[in-house]
């Protein structure tokens, strides 16, 4: 069987850390989406307090099989 | 807190002006979803007809905040 | 009238030709969607397995005219 | 039938805007191709005298009908 | 010798194929220019009808040997 | 006599244009430095604020010709 | 366990069409790589002869597993 | 008020992480910058030694409001 | 004396972060490579299973000194 | 006034360097166009015969006044 | 010790080469940088006069380590 | 017959100028392998030592007919 794929694309933020702002972003994913199956960085951002990183901004792709209910 | 955006792409069109392309791509997003963030231009092309630009079209990608909604 | 137009992105996958896979994405996109307009293949890959090509993977971007329903 | 289009890259200059940068160079097409069908703006730049902006400059490609005349 | 080479830019369009879209872009090139050398594709998009691909619209830069005609 | 050009990055914002967002970076660009001789638009941007774009931030590239001031 | 695939570059060529060039691709590579996984398009090029296609010239990146072998 | 903003560009290195070496570069800059708001990253790259990775070396846009200091 | 790079391409993975990924990619190079130099990160991307990240799968180019052996 | 100017791509080949290849797109360029104004360098190959550079082959754009006879 | 280094852009110009473009641009920064690491070529191009180049126009990143007094 | 070509990267160095780091890379590819067929700039740096170019870094892509001994 061939499977069709929709890829969505989403900003993570995460005063930790760069990896722990795309997990942010594939968590919020999953709330919605049952089927997520790859993700790719596409751009990474950060805001700056004071000096410092504030948050880390991470934009990803997603993508996830796509059914009926998508 | 983190939040996590969401990013689309729209191609607004408009027979005035770039921006003016662009305020119509934004307006569309605005009726269905609450937290407009940001956007960014991806492409300017348009429409020729007659030898002038009939419509210019002009692509974005527009950031809001997520939620359950979305 | 000035229309605004929604893009997504999607994989459609196909054991047969670059193609075919495209037309698989679209065809799905047709399932929910009625207006799409046009569409732009972003990349070609594909998963190999025993030596040959077991399913050509293209990505396209899909656009379609915005309306309340979408 | 299957058209074929040819594309152009000009050039326009305008001391107003942007926008009428596009214009200009979209006139200059039209004076000698009479099917003009799309552009794409492919780069911004503008030359500066004084402090401020004497020409904007923005770069097109122009797509048009294909005939025995061009 | 050092041959110079002139590049243009076509949309070639067919409702069969990308590879048919490419051969008749390479066609029209052919009814007026008697060198030609070779071809890249630079985009592959498509024009969608009822939900199903109408056109494919490849576009090609094509290089051919300059002489004292073209 | 061969000159030497530095070339600066700066993001201009603007409630009111695309355009005005790049003049107001070339006019804080002309407060400190005398021979400003050209830009180039990278990246346009917006900040949405209700439903509706806030600012245009555009970023550009500005071109000066270097002297032992700068 | 971790894997680690390494990538080579590959350009297939074919008189019949793109899709048979990436084919030839993957069919050198596989005489002498046994743990072919992925492919990806980077290129589609040809060679003109009399007006018509001589060669497509297709441009693959393969990713195989790395095993003490390669 | 609109405010301008400059960007610097900056190479961060690091023994530890991609991320400690943004760090770095951000910590350099907030030296003799005060108004540092945002940065992205332009490049990953590190410098090996006996077959391990010595530092991370990472390239990073650097945004800031512009004042009359700066 | 003018050394010659040869500049290979891997994509490392790993369960536990993307700086991770890199050093298996390297470590692996390592084996059969003694005179390794420099890398740069490519593509940052990963697998999703059950709604987290199963590997992160980051590819790099690996330049090393080329000599006889190699 | 605002002019308009067209811009064609060349590829010029030299067995002698890749700044003469340059120039010899050029020249070629002036036989028929008399109001050449600036270039770009596009792409930089070569042609390999026996292990060593038998052509440099240099592609550029060529930007040059538009006036009715062009 | 980790070191930071900061880039700069500069256009360097020559009657002569393009690689004497480049030593210009590193010459002139040279006059007031003191700890200049490497360059990169981003952009060659050049001013055409009576259909010969006049001057050639090498755009270079230029980067440097960071001290207290840049 | 349809020929299969296989594209390694590599890095010439030189003292002397760009071209001659071209040069220093299809050396050192024409040591092992017979059947070079192109190249291609992909990237052209240096090193800075006492503010002049103390070498010359190009990279290329080296495309070559495979055959069974490669």
């Amino acid at each position: 069987m061939s499977h069709v794929y929709k890829i969505i694309e989403l900003t993570g933020s995460s005063p930790i850390s760069s990896d722990d702002a795309v997990k942010n972003a594939i968590a919020a994913a999953a709330q919605s989406l049952h089927n997520l199956r790859w993700f790719e960085v596409i751009e990474t951002r950060g805001h700056l307090e004071a000096g410092v990183i504030a948050h880390w901004q991470v934009t990803v792709k997603v993508g996830f099989t796509l059914d009926a209910a998508d």
